[in-house]
């Protein structure tokens, strides 16, 4: 399924960026003024082949997954807490919660790989791929089929988000010890040393963030046969949420949906996804740099700028979903200020 | 009036801070996590002095003024064009009403300052103080009297925003030709050299930027005597949409509310605000980095972070409206986030 999405993917076309920002420059505004909201809403105007797009349905999806890695101490928090904070996601009492109301975008939570089953709670969407990954620093954290079934659940997350009238969908995940398998990810993708994409996460100290580089150096290089693609590699070193994420992104652009990506684990996925296809990065939308060291490095790389940059390290969505609001007012602009024509006014400068 | 508002403002206390970031930490996320969106609300309860805060009545003020200078060739616009946006915000086609609008706030266009009367509109605040200002280059742009009075006039849309339950306010401004006067303040006020602070405004080349930086240096010296208090400065070298933005910022934080302040132009007012009275800058939350140059050195020599970095130029409080959505969101997530207790988790790091 989505290696059907992967090849469907094309990338935008320079055509409509000319046709947007022809618009931008008849509305009552010096040229150019708007900054990075004139780049987005022309992007969305490629992205849509349409000279006004409509709003946007919004949706965000929250992957939940656990980690066997973190049995090498490499979290301050117990793995129980994933379970915990899919619980609250349900009863709305989330840091997503709160803002995708905000933004008037819908919340799906989705096990692809929690411990815990929960099986009292209802709303959640049940795609468990397996309970948890194995330790990648003694092996690869998932078969290649696992991770195809975990990034086949974000692709038909996004495949039920368009069916339902969505055509810009946020990346969220929750998974205690889930900066440890991006960090990983990172460094063999970008690449890009160790130390210089290992962070602190949820709040490691010292030794907590030099045990956990030690942990990264070691998954890498027992997995290092894996490294040479980018899906064995999110096999061996990455996580089901992170190949759901992964998914959504291969899925949304298949679909010509505008992807809003979160922070750091998001990002990570993202990046699997860029690697898998180049074209797939046209329909991302980078929201906001995370306060975990690495992002940063990701961002100068690949030579990307995100739209915030609030020092959150939240996860959830939550930067994605901020970002949302961002890229929806800089398309009520594009759609709604007043020409030049329309005012009687001769464009200057 | 503004001088006894002047008076009244107090520095918020750190007792406020505290039991704001102490909710902060309860809630179900990792400390800090939520970064400047958690400085941001906790500031809000400090200067409301209540633990939660209710949901703030928004409203953006935009003065519209003229400038003498742009006699000097200082702005590829010609001065028409000030009124003629006027025309626009008033029908409602500009950014700002755009905006606005997604952040519900209420717009209200002053004309402090403007050379054309626009008889047969409606719905315009008529508080002019003059037909624009005089040409600083060649002396004062106004006189003292004036710049009271402009200053008045922003305090005076301060009291009746709250008298309306506005407890948030944006600063916006039209004024062709008025990134020369700011530019002259932040020189004069920061200070800054003249070359530092100048930039292109709406679209100068480099032999206009040139001319404008030799008109700036040229009015710092003719009014150099005027150069010793902020008032005087103000007067000599301001603008009367400046000096009302300034009032507008020392009756909102007389009155304890939030005070939005948008790019370059109204950063230029509000450090005269700060320099007629250090304790405002606890209520000015600035909204974002415009890409004028100039703007940057101001926040490098105040040590202050702006909310957002969107490469903007074109004021009329665009910015600061964008700038409300995001405090908006992060009092949002302050107040209804679930607890670590209500969720049964013991909190983490």
């Amino acid at each position: 399924m989505w290696k059907q999405d992967l090849k469907r993917i094309q990338p935008v076309s320079s055509k409509w960026f000319g046709v947007a920002h022809e618009r931008w420059d008849s509305l009552t505004k010096p040229k150019k003024s708007l900054g990075m909201l004139e780049e987005i809403a022309a992007r969305v105007v490629a992205i849509r082949e349409e000279e006004l797009p409509e709003s946007l349905g919004k949706e965000v999806f929250v992957f939940a997954g656990d980690h066997g890695v973190v049995s090498e101490g490499t979290s301050p928090y117990p793995q129980e807490v994933t379970g915990l904070m899919v619980r609250n996601f349900l009863q709305g009492g989330a840091g997503i919660n709160i803002l995708a109301r905000c933004a008037g975008a819908g919340v799906t939570i989705v096990d692809i790989g929690m411990k815990d089953e929960l099986p009292d709670i209802n709303g959640l969407v049940r795609r468990n791929v397996r309970r948890g990954t194995r330790n990648m620093a003694e092996g690869p954290a998932m078969t290649l089929k696992e991770t195809e079934a975990a990034i086949d659940t974000g692709v038909e997350m996004a495949e039920e988000a368009f069916s339902r009238g969505a055509l810009m969908v946020a990346t969220g995940e929750m998974g205690i010890g889930n900066t440890t398998p991006s960090a990983a990810l990172f460094s063999a993708l970008l690449p890009a040393a160790v130390e210089d994409v290992t962070g602190r996460g949820t709040g490691l100290d010292d030794d907590g963030l030099r045990r956990k580089a030690a942990v990264i150096a070691r998954a890498l290089e027992v997995n290092s046969r894996a490294m040479g693609d980018p899906l064995s590699a999110l096999s061996a070193v990455g996580g089901l949420e992170i190949a759901g994420i992964c998914g959504l992104c291969i899925g949304g652009a298949a679909r010509r949906m505008m992807v809003v990506v979160d922070g750091f684990i998001s990002t990570a996925a993202a990046l699997v996804a860029m690697r898998l296809n180049p074209d797939i990065r046209d329909y991302l939308f980078f929201s906001h740099k995370s306060s975990e060291k690495g992002h940063g490095v990701f961002f100068k790389k690949e030579g990307i700028r995100p739209i915030l940059d609030l020092g959150l390290r939240l996860g959830e969505g939550t930067g994605a979903v901020l970002g949302m609001q961002i890229i929806e007012n800089s398309l009520k602009l594009y759609r709604e200020m007043a020409t030049f024509e329309e005012m009687g006014i001769t464009p200057g400068a």
